[in-house]
C-alpha cells in the first residue's frame, strides 16, 4: 500500500466545508484518507473527529473541522488548509501576488458560504430550522435578491478581468483551488436555490463556463460520479427548502 | 518625509475589521497611512475606499475593505492581510507550523467576530437594527449563553496549553498578531455585552491576563490613548445595545 500523504477529518454525512478540501485533493490525485468515512472498526466515524478535536493528532487542538493532517502538521480552517495545499498540489501559481489573491478570493467565497448557510439558520445553528422558519424566509429573500447577485457579480467580473477566451480562471491562467471552490459554491447555490440561481446566473456566463469546465475535468468527473461524493442534503450548508427559493 | 510603506483602506468611522490590521501596524511601529481618515482634499474619506474597490490601486479589485497596499501588492481580507504582514512586522514566529497555526486562529477569531456582528443583524446587514430587534434578541441570547462561552473557552485552553507562567501567547512564546486580535475581540465583547462578558471571563484568567498585557504594551497604549483609535460605536461590529446583553 502506498504511503498516505494526507488525512482529512470532516463530518462523514455532508459535503460541508470539507468539500472544498476534498475537491482539491481529488483534482490533484493526491493520496488521502477521508478518515471519518472509514468504518468505526477502522477508527473512522464521527468518533475520529471528536478525537481530533480532543487533541489526539498533536499540535494545537482545532476549534472545528475540517482538519488536515499532513505528516506532523495539523491544520484547520478551510481557507488555511487550501493555502497550505495549493502549492503542494500545483493548485496555485507560485508568485506571491497570486497566492495572496487566491487566499483573498477563498476567504470571500467563505463569506458567501457563511451567508448561504445562515439563510436557513439566521438565529442560531443550535436551533432547528423549524424553529426559525419565519426568520429564514426573511433572511433568504435578501440573500437571493441582494447578496447572491452581489457576490456572483463580483466573481463574474473577477473572471472577466482575468485573461481571454471563453474559459477564464480566478487566479492566473490555469486551474487553481479557487476555481474548484467557485465550482463548489455554484453547485451548492444551484441545489439550494434553483430558481434564484437560474435567474442570477443568466448574467454570469463566465461563472457558468467555469462550472461546466470544472465538472468535466477527468478527476473531478470521476469523483462526482463516485460514492466518495456525498450528495447534497438537508444537513449541510446548502439545503433545498423550496420556501426559501421565492 | 519618510517613505510610507503601507496604505490601509478602511471605513473611517468605525474600528470594524480594519482594527485588527491597525493594531498590528501600530504595535510594530510601521509606517502607514489610514487613507480614508485623511481629509477629502488629501484624497481621503469614503471616496478613497470607493476608488480602491473600483480598482484604482491596481491588482484584483477586492470585494470589500479592509484593503492594504504594500508597494505593488494590493491585499484584501483581514486574515490574509495579517498573514502577509505577520512575518514583515515580526508578529509571527518564522516556522511553518506556527504560521499555519496563526492563520488558523485568526480565522477562528474571524468566525467569532462574524457571529458577534450577526447578533444585531441576524436577518440582513442591509436592514436597520430596529427592523430586526426581536430576532436580534433571540440571536444574542444564544450568542451570550452558548457561542461566546464556547469560543472564549476554546481560546482560554489554547493559551493554557501554550507555555508557562501568568502571561501566555496564542502562538509561540512571544506576542503575535493573533494576540493582538484576541485583545481586540475581548475589547469588543466587553463593550457590546458587558454583563455577559464579565460572567464568561470569570472562567478565563489567561484571556484576562493577555488583554491587560496587550493594553499595556507601550505602542498599543499610546495608540489607544490617541485620536487614531476610533471609539466603539453603534455603527461597527461590536455594538452596545443593552437589550442584547440579557
Amino acid at each position: 500500500m502506498p504511503t498516505v500523504k494526507y488525512e482529512l477529518y470532516y463530518w462523514p454525512m455532508i459535503q460541508g466545508r470539507g468539500e472544498f478540501v476534498r475537491l482539491a485533493l481529488e483534482e490533484a490525485g493526491a493520496s488521502y484518507v477521508d478518515v471519518a468515512r472509514l468504518p468505526k472498526g477502522e477508527k473512522g466515524g464521527v468518533g475520529a473527529i471528536m478525537r481530533a478535536l480532543g487533541g489526539e493528532l498533536g499540535g494545537t487542538s482545532p476549534y472545528a473541522p475540517p482538519i488536515l493532517k499532513a505528516g506532523k502538521l495539523v491544520i484547520a480552517q478551510t481557507a488555511n488548509i487550501l493555502a497550505f495545499l495549493g502549492p503542494r498540489l500545483g493548485l496555485v501559481p507560485s508568485d506571491e501576488a497570486s497566492r495572496l489573491a487566491a487566499l483573498q478570493h477563498q476567504l470571500t467565497i467563505a463569506d458567501l458560504v457563511g451567508e448561504a448557510h445562515d439563510t436557513h439558520h439566521p438565529i442560531a445553528g443550535s436551533l432547528y430550522y423549524d424553529d426559525q422558519k419565519k426568520e429564514a424566509r426573511a433572511a433568504a429573500k435578501i440573500f437571493r435578491t441582494e447578496r447572491m447577485p452581489k457576490y456572483l457579480g463580483y466573481f463574474e467580473s473577477l473572471l472577466e478581468g482575468n485573461g481571454r477566451g471563453r474559459l477564464r480562471h480566478a487566479v492566473g491562467t490555469r486551474l487553481s483551488y479557487v476555481d474548484l471552490s467557485l465550482f463548489q459554491v455554484l453547485e451548492g447555490l444551484a441545489y439550494a436555490f434553483p430558481r434564484a440561481f437560474a435567474r442570477v446566473t443568466k448574467k454570469t456566463p463566465r461563472l457558468r463556463a467555469l462550472r461546466e469546465a470544472v465538472a468535466e475535468r477527468p478527476r473531478i468527473r470521476a469523483y462526482l460520479d463516485s460514492p466518495r461524493r456525498i450528495p447534497f442534503n438537508e444537513m449541510g450548508i446548502f439545503r433545498h427548502y423550496p420556501e426559501l427559493d421565492g
